[in-house]
């Protein structure tokens, strides 16, 4: 799970959307930020994804990714976006089937984690 | 959400389990780590944090607790262990209700998260 949270970094770090998008179960569900619209499904994820990455955003890890007793895992990191000055910090939630896909990821950041 | 975070980490910095139980509701949940069998009502959880205050548990914020656009909060930090000379990366992830009480609160953290 952590290695799938680094390859995640990683696909923004290299402007490699489909890298990101490939660690994603065919059904899973993004929410980001909590409390708004989920995701659902590759189509509207793979989107989503193309997008944040073609806006440059990068990811910079607070600490290292976390695991769990289960099927669980989870990072704080900052996500940079230099063509918006701003910059967003946040901690995602994923979770993992027996596949080792990414099957639902929930991003904590609210209106006053942003700063510009 | 986050005031009750600072509240979260001030408590066990102060060795004051009782203001840390008392951000929870009547009947919250507590899953620590995820993946284990989960704490429910306030005197499953009053137990969980008596014991982990009393143990001299510390928490150190990885960086600062991040809200959402609903009723949930996260915070990543480093659990110091000092009497068993351990440390512990974990992602505390919460839900609120209404009252401004946390309803459930997961922890994201596995057996490689531990360094000792």
């Amino acid at each position: 799970m952590k290695a799938a949270l680094r390859a995640y970094v990683d696909g923004f770090a290299n402007g490699d959307a489909e890298s990101v998008i490939a660690l994603f179960a065919e059904d899973a569900v993004v929410e980001d930020p909590v409390g708004t619209p989920e995701r659902h499904g590759l189509e509207e994820i793979g989107k989503f994804y193309r997008d944040a990455v073609e806006s440059g955003a990068k990811l910079v890890l607070d600490g290292p990714p976390r695991g769990s007793h289960g099927n669980g895992a989870a990072m704080a990191f900052t996500i940079e976006l230099p063509a918006l000055n701003l910059t967003i910090k946040a901690v995602d939630v994923f979770t993992f089937n027996d596949a080792g896909e990414i099957v639902t990821m929930r991003a904590y950041w609210g209106p006053d984690d942003m700063t510009s």
